[in-house]
This record gives C-alpha cells, structure tokens and sequence, in this order.
C-alpha cells in the first residue's frame, strides 16, 4: 500500500510519523507549500513535493484545515484513486475525486506532543466497500480501534468531542485561575482531574455526578457565585448548575 | 494515635476502611443515627455507637454533610481533644471545640467506587502548631500529598474543584447523550476524554486549548449551535465559547 501526505500540520506531523514506521506501507510522498515547513518532513518520505508534484498512491491523505480541504482535493493532479480527508466536521462530498472517503482519528493534537495512535480511535468512511476495505487495512496498521461512521455521525462525534475536550479543558483553565489568583498549587487538582475522567470511563458520567448543582445547595452555588470575580466565569458557573439542576430534577 | 470518626455516608465510609488499616491508629468509634448503616460499619471499629457514647480520642472526624457540621460538633461529649470537619467549604469556626481543625481529603467520593488514598490530596488545617502536626501524621499515614491551607484557600480549592469535577462531568454527560442520539459508541471518545486529562496534569491546561472557540471559527461554531436540539446544550456552548474566544482573544 503507497501513501501520500497532504499537509504539514499537527495532525500531518503525527500521522507522517507513524505511518512511516509501519512496514506495510510505503510513504511514497509528502504535500506541502512551505519550503521551511517540507524541510522538517525529508526524512520520513521517499520524496517531499509541491502537490502538483503528487504521482498517483493507494491512498492519498489530506490533512489540511478543514476550510482548505475542499480547494485542496481539485488541486490533486489525479482523479481515480482513493482520496481522504482526516477532519471530524467536513463532509465527504467536500473531495472531488470519484473514489473518496474519510480518515478521521479522533484525538486533539498539539505540537510537540506524543501520540500512541494504537490506543487513538479512527472513523472511517469510504462509498464504496472496496474503499472501506483499503481504510479499514490502513487504519488497523495504526490503531486497534477502528469505526465505520457516516458524515452525519462524525459531525455530532465531532460535536461531542468539543464538549469531551474543548470544554472540559476550558474548565480546567479557570480551576487552574482560581488557584493562581490564592497562591494554591494546581497540582492541588490533578488527582481530581485524572479520578472524574476515570470514572466517565469506567462508568456512565451521569451515573457520578456529585457536587452542590447535583444536590441542589443554593447556599453553597450562591457563595460560589459570590466568589466568582470574572463575568464569564459566574455565567459558565450559573449555566452548567442550572442544566445539571435541570438534568437530575427530571429524575427525582 | 485513637480515631474517633462520626457519620455513615461516603466519606466516612471511605476514611473509616482506610483508618482501619494503619497499624500505627486505632479507630476507637464510629458514631451514627442510623442503627443500620451503624451496623455496616460494625467491623471497622472496637466498637460503633451514638455520638452521645463517643469517649475522648486523639482526633475525632466529623464527617458528615456539610449543613450538619456546626450541629454535630455541639452534640460531641467532649471539649478538649482535637475534633475536625472533612469539608470544602466550610471554615473552621464551624468547630466549637477549643481544639479545631480541618482535615480535607480532595476528591469526589462515590459509593461502590474503589479509593486509594494514597494519591488523594489532603488539605489540613489547625489553629496551633501542635494539632497541625497531629494532623499532618494522620494525613502522611494515608497519603503522600498534604497540604496546609487555610479556610478561605480552601473555599477557593473546593470552588476550583467544581470546574474540575462537576462541571467536566456535566460536559462527558452531554457528550453521552449526543453520541446515544445519533446511535455513535460513547467508547469512541474514551480516549479523548483520557488524553485531554492526562494533558492538563503534564501542561498547563491554557496552554493545550484547541478547537473551534480557540480559533474563533464562526462557521463551524454556528453550524455546531444549530445541531445542538436542547436549549441548556446551545446555552453551555454558548457560554463556554464566549469565554475562550475572550480569553484566547486577549492573548493575540
């Protein structure tokens, strides 16, 4: 199977990176505008080009920011191999190629970070069942878990993982303001950061929900919210108990 | 080093296994209302009764719901061994013993949930030097971290805790209910929910924020609040998104 990489990003970067160790695969070529930015790529690729350089592969792979995704695939200089893009949000219409499909591994990638992709899972989505096939073959080289998931399933996937992620990390920030703002270490926290998202997974988060929006403690949610000195941060305060209060009243 | 420990529910459940096995305490008594949930808590004291029949001990542990604390320090038949509460949020005043303090283990306790104390921070808090040494030997036998915070830091810890705790398990609990509506495995974002924890603990948390909010993209941020169907979901991302696009905007 010969592979080739569109994109000098992070999710590129991590996926140039593994997929050039798997002996299965050839890493034929890597994609990218920048001069700079293909320098840092020479090594994991038999050759790094300009894409209008791209010579047909089993698979092509277009990591690129989801607004780029569309222009990108019209600029690939073939028409009738597979062609995939890896966003969580855009369409599979958004490639212009006959045989198209998507590749997304569901993980939020940060420069410099580490990624052990057997534990990332990835969604895939191909029209025709060959094309599956070749996906399903491709991701499994990566990763132990693979989905079959449609366009619609991975907006509202993708939609989750913003709440999974996005959000929860935003609530980690302001935890880590307060401490800042009363001299407490936030390391003070992380036994807690790590034991609430244990147990999301080892049971169903609604199922441990603890804390005063869960009991419904006005006194405690008003001393909170006494407590707040930043508008956004009372207005989250007041949002999240108010939903959480709604959530397990219906149950009562 | 003689326990007393008051109280039935989670938290006393959980100091009372753990207090049970240090070979350098005794738990002396338990005391609580209920002759049945006395009765669960039989093997883990010489003996468990009504407060009334409590006998001085070196610590004695309210740990009971946080309205309760003032009322059950009143009732121990006491005045001049160490007695300490196990909440937050409330300060040590709330203890009318001359020796007071306060001994808070920070973590969200479930029932049926396994603990291991070892790694949960515990704040302590005394009013002499001497009690704060007592304290701090009984935090070091059941776990490595202790720290010495006072009641308003500790007001301020609970608080950040909520963001930490209650709030991320709100945002997994959402992300379940949209993964169930659109038939998509939770299990497909357990890994997310794993790596955005592990990342807060290993960066600072503002530090690792990605997504639409963070890069202020419009397009995919409306087209996510038109998929949202519950009012409280679209107010949360709303709110939430609001203040990241704020705090993110503010370092350009």
């Amino acid at each position: 199977m010969t592979i080739n990489l569109i994109g000098t990003g992070n999710v590129a970067w991590h996926l140039a990176n593994h997929l050039a160790k798997i002996p299965e695969c050839t890493l034929q070529q890597i994609a990218g505008r920048s001069p700079e930015k293909r320098e840092k790529f020479k090594h994991l690729a038999e050759n790094v080009v300009t894409i209008d350089a791209l010579q047909p592969a089993t698979v092509t792979i277009i990591a690129v920011s989801d607004n780029e995704i569309e222009k990108v695939a019209t600029l690939v200089p073939y028409q009738d191999t597979l062609v995939v893009h890896t966003s969580g949000s855009i369409t599979i219409e958004a490639i212009s190629q006959n045989r198209k499909g998507v590749f997304y591994p569901l993980q939020s990638f940060s420069k410099n970070d580490t990624v052990d992709f057997t534990n990332i899972p990835i969604c895939i989505e191909a029209t025709t069942k060959d094309d599956l096939d070749i996906l399903q073959k491709l991701a499994l080289f990566l990763s132990t878990k693979v989905y079959h998931i449609d366009s619609h399933q991975r907006k509202q996937a993708h939609l989750a993982a913003v709440f999974v992620n996005n959000f929860t990390n935003h609530c980690y920030t302001i935890a880590q303001e307060l401490c800042d703002t009363h001299q407490i270490p936030f390391e003070l926290l992380h036994a807690l950061v790590g034991k609430t998202a244990q147990k999301a997974i080892d049971h169903s988060p609604s199922d441990v929900q603890t804390g005063p929006a869960k009991r419904n403690d006005t006194q405690v949610i008003n001393e909170h919210l006494d407590m707040l000195q930043q508008e956004d941060h009372k207005s989250i305060y007041q949002t999240l108990t108010a939903s959480i209060i709604a959530h397990y009243g219906k149950e009562l």
